[in-house]
């Protein structure tokens, strides 16, 4: 890149007035898709992540790991199976998610994180009791659905200068482990902390009027136009999930939910930093 | 049992000045063996981690989880292989140990201490780079040796009301994680704290003079008889490695190691609030 | 006694529930009878406090002093005289009282507590100007009726880590002191400090349906069936005024009101760390 | 008195180098003799205290009770046996004193300053275990002897913002309470607490040439000439161990030791806040 | 003056009950007149202004200037102008006002406070942008009407131990500066400080029902009477904007409002401290 | 400019490093020259000093204002005269020159800081008796030597979240006033607060080995080289006190000392946050 010191200079004081308004904020970042795959991308997310905590974002990751577990049942014979959408968890397979995410997928990334200047604590919805939850179905196994979010442990987190990771699995009443969709729990977690801001990383660039037409790109949705847009089927198959949750974020309390393109480098920052933003916000 | 209330007062009223002595301290337990697989001993174990911090001492609960890896790594259909009693750890192993260490055995407690009315955080070397290492030795793979032990995380914790428990993976300074004895992990945790006190919880019921015989056992041990009772054969086979990491942990600061019989159940509080304690104490 | 070690050991955790219900709490003692004559009944009401100072409780120790007070106004030659029940207090026994009170009796329990491993400070009702009253009854002499309670000098004192102990002799508004009933003071105490607890301890074992027959012992009753029970003649006599006082503390907010018998040994602890509790107890 | 309001104004403005010189200090009063005894005397003192709290001075008062004692022993019809100047204490004998100390004259005091509107609490050398003593010669019986003297109770009182008083009896190491020296006393506190100031309150103008003439006045002694002005017989009789209590104050580090004029009403103020001063000082 | 040492003790301890009841309080003094102009009657200001601090009262200090801005503008040959009273201010002339003010005046004040042994710092509106403004009146110029009053930079001050000093420039919202007047500043000051008085120094005696006799001073005076002095013709001409400010600071919830004499040396000490008080008092 | 959004983030994130770096440390800034005289450089040096706040870092202005000054003297008909490089300062000058700088040129940077969303507080050397200083030679007049700095002022600000923005007049001992070199101030101050740097921003860009050819720049130099490139004639002229500032405030223990070029946008940015940096750093 062939850009002079003085137009970095520039572009720093650029992003000032976005500093100012985040200085102090809370923003809860779901972590998932490519962005978790490609090392790049990876390395990127955790500078972003890094920065966010130095300019004074209160940063809390929340992800995922669908192909990670997916692999390691792979490895002990084990088949994947989807109801609706959704894994049928049995108890050997929550056992499995439990130590895939928790262990492996979360404590990968803290590692990441420590490694590019941050300070990083690997939680999960156990840790605290952060998350609460009973079964979602009876037919789904041991899918669970969020009653608590105790979110205590996060903010003495961020308050001793960490960024913590969650891992989406949720503590029963009764001594089990619930799998939480990771979207739901960091939807939850946001309104919970009093967010100003949820982001959600996808492999989508946004909402599309036309999904085969990125010039389409709907930047800016009102909340309350999200039923129309159903019904137009704009908003559509993969899409649908992802936008209740942004749209349960922003009633439950949260200033703008995002859903943003995690295939490009630093879309944390550019949604963040520059005037356009990216992908399409919700609020 | 038939304990009159009267008497369960004067029991509580006996515990008292081993109450005061522990106000604030630190006590480091590496938790393993049978207390560890037994549900009705961890049940015991976790009431008495929880009793010990309400009346004010800081625990900090250390553990392995040697049979919990065996299993996954069979059903992966990976053979454990042992050098010099050290298990020989490849990549592929590592990654398992670590999930299984750091997302189940760690969380699992975690999920027991909150249910028992604690407030328990799951950590591993990773978080905070609580631990970073280097490669013990060449042919055993991803066997770590300590270099750095980073204990803010842990006080961050306690300060903050969570008994942190730790598995014991480090962060290598090149991305790569080391799996770490957890004894050792134990005592130089205990160490860099400045514990007032570190229990190992063993399937032995101490030091014995004669192995064959409990009557033998050998209360308290100065850490500068140690080279003597090894010359004599006291201590040897598997009770070399545990009495160094004691001695290991006095030499750096500590004031009291303990051996304890984990198969007791409150092995624990026996040790820390009656006259005769249990197990073998080196000082 | 021959309790194991491993019983010891379970006794204290199935006092855990109840170490934890009262962490942080308030509990107001009225402390009197025999419990304060017999030497060794006195030492175990020392280790008890002491005991609820360690885990967490905050107690305040208020105290009477009947037989002492009668004892030094015999040294001086002076008659104790009575007025339906209520002790005819003039300028010179006022005097003696305060001395006695706040000179002997307190300080003596101070010192008793600080020899038990306490830390004690010994109040009264001048200091701070904790007590403040008006005279009760123009016949009765320098017998006082509360006007306000200023509580901040006993939560200073308990924020500093000490056990207030008080003697309740209120200032007047002109200069002059007051005798005040302990009970009272104790109930009224208890109520400004937003108390979990006020005990009082006498010298029967709580209310009996049939006075003669400690079998008949009524361990619950709800402030609401006092009335009731008045008329029926279960409570009678003596007990009236001190269920007036349980009465008054819980309409004020204290939880729970609790008679208990202070003949028996550690009879503080039973109320506090076991199922049954002891005496009888107003809600 | 006709006095201007500016020369009102005039006369706080001088006050003005004083008050900032002594903002924060900690200023050890003695209280004895005259003072103590004529009511309009004592009045003047209390104001003289809250005065001093009031420009941001730590003050503490400690009192003695020589004639309430006396009056006391003479009601119970004990005789007062004095032995080289010292009170033979028996068991009844330090019974009374306690309780003459410090539940009569000392709380008291605490009502007199309340009134006065300060805030007082009324301490003896058992609260918080702040004197402890041994006898200090086998036939003057409940005599003490200072061994430690712990002002954490001072300290903490003071920073609540209470005016601490106190009575010196002392705390044995076996129960047993003991009769101190208030001027002895006060000495070791000022010197404990790192006192600016310890002022002794007596009935003589100060150290005078001439015991007769009190013209003869000796305004300031360093305290390496008190040896010679003994020897010259300057300093006799009953001055002797008040100076000793001054010597011994400022060999312990307390900056001025004085002893002034209690007749004369608000006499610690004149030393405190006029060029003058009063009586003797000793540094 | 022959006042004895006696005496001035009696004129400390008859000043306690004010130091009492104006410790912690803020009091906002607008500074003016002769007695910034007469050297002796600015180092008694200074005094009393370090006394008040010294006994625990917030005191802010708010000056005017216009005698020292005459004769600036007169030396760069700048004729002053006024209109109704008030000063025309052009863009050359408010440089001038605000470099005299913030740049002289008060840095002097400073200067002379810190050397009278306060802490004092000098700030104007700009700072922390305590004043914000428009423009009064568009044939005025430079002249503002306050908007905005942040005093967090003074709470701050205050809260650090230094005495601020006030120039009254104010901020524009387009990088204009105004001058506004020093009254009003400083009645909107006290306002938003929540002070318990407001004292501006005038050089007349107070309010007199006379203007020509002295002996006329009305000392007391309830806003809600203002309006019918004004009819009466009692306030007039200069008293008017004088006035209207105590009405308004009052109005605003200051507690009382004071017209005072600064040609009297101690003025305000004699205001705040004797029972007559001085000038006339708006509550 | 045409830098798209994800080279944007990619310069922020290549600030990391230096963001981390200067986290919490302390930077002291002379600010003077062109960049004070330009408006598009002032308002590029105020968006600077806001951006070093926001990432955390304690940044202190300190300024000079020599044209200012002589402009204003001008307009009262004064003739600016120079006495070997320095200011001839009678009395008269020192009031212009302090109302300039205090009054106008700081205040007026005050102003504008606030305005580009920083919080500023505008100080000089009166203010908390920050400078103290003496008369530097007899024939200079009021041109003053520094003998004390008092940064607990600077401190408090910084704490409280405002940038101190600093004119370098001083107090004398004896009411006066001193004007005080600002590059000199700068060091002495920056030394004081123990800053990691100092920047002093001039019109030249660094020092050049040929001073007709920036080529030839040296962009690190030693401080002990210092004396040999005076000799060999590369350091010179105006450049020796600027020098000897950097000098001095290195050995006083400052970490680096930079001249860089003003004349330049964002220079200080530049300096900060890109590898090259910008100028001559000393250390």
């Amino acid at each position: 890149m062939q850009v002079s010191n003085s137009e970095r200079a520039n572009i720093l004081v650029q992003a000032l007035p976005y500093i100012k308004k985040y200085a102090g904020a809370t923003v809860v970042v779901k972590y998932g898709g490519n962005a978790m795959l490609d090392d790049e991308l990876k390395s990127a997310v955790m500078s972003d992540i890094v920065l966010m905590q130095l300019v004074g974002i209160n940063v809390v990751l929340v992800h995922g790991g669908g192909p990670e577990i997916n692999a390691m049942l792979k490895r002990i014979g084990k088949e994947s199976k989807f109801i609706g959408g959704m894994r049928y968890t049995d108890e050997e397979t929550i056992g499995i998610v439990q130590q895939v995410l928790a262990g492996k997928v979360n404590k990968d990334l803290v590692q990441l994180l420590e490694d590019a200047g941050g300070r990083a604590i690997g939680l999960c919805g156990l840790d605290g009791s952060l998350l609460k939850a009973d079964r979602l179905e009876e037919d789904l196994g041991f899918v669970g659905e969020i009653r608590e979010v105790n979110v205590d442990i996060l903010r003495d987190a961020a308050q001793n200068g960490y960024i913590p990771i969650v891992s989406t699995v949720a503590a029963g009443y009764h001594g089990e482990v619930y799998n939480i969709n990771a979207d739901i729990a960091a939807a939850r977690i946001a309104a919970e902390l009093g967010a100003m801001k949820l982001i959600l990383m996808t492999d989508v660039c946004g909402l599309l009027r036309n999904k085969d037409d990125e010039n389409t790109l709907i930047p800016v949705v009102n909340v309350s136009d999200v039923r129309r847009l159903k019904k137009e089927g704009v908003i559509n198959g993969g899409m649908i999930p992802k936008i209740d949750c942004c749209v349960d974020a922003v009633r439950r309390g949260v200033n703008r939910a995002h859903i943003i393109d995690g295939r490009i480098a630093h879309s944390i920052l550019v949604e963040l930093f520059t005037d356009e933003g990216i992908g399409t916000m919700f609020y």
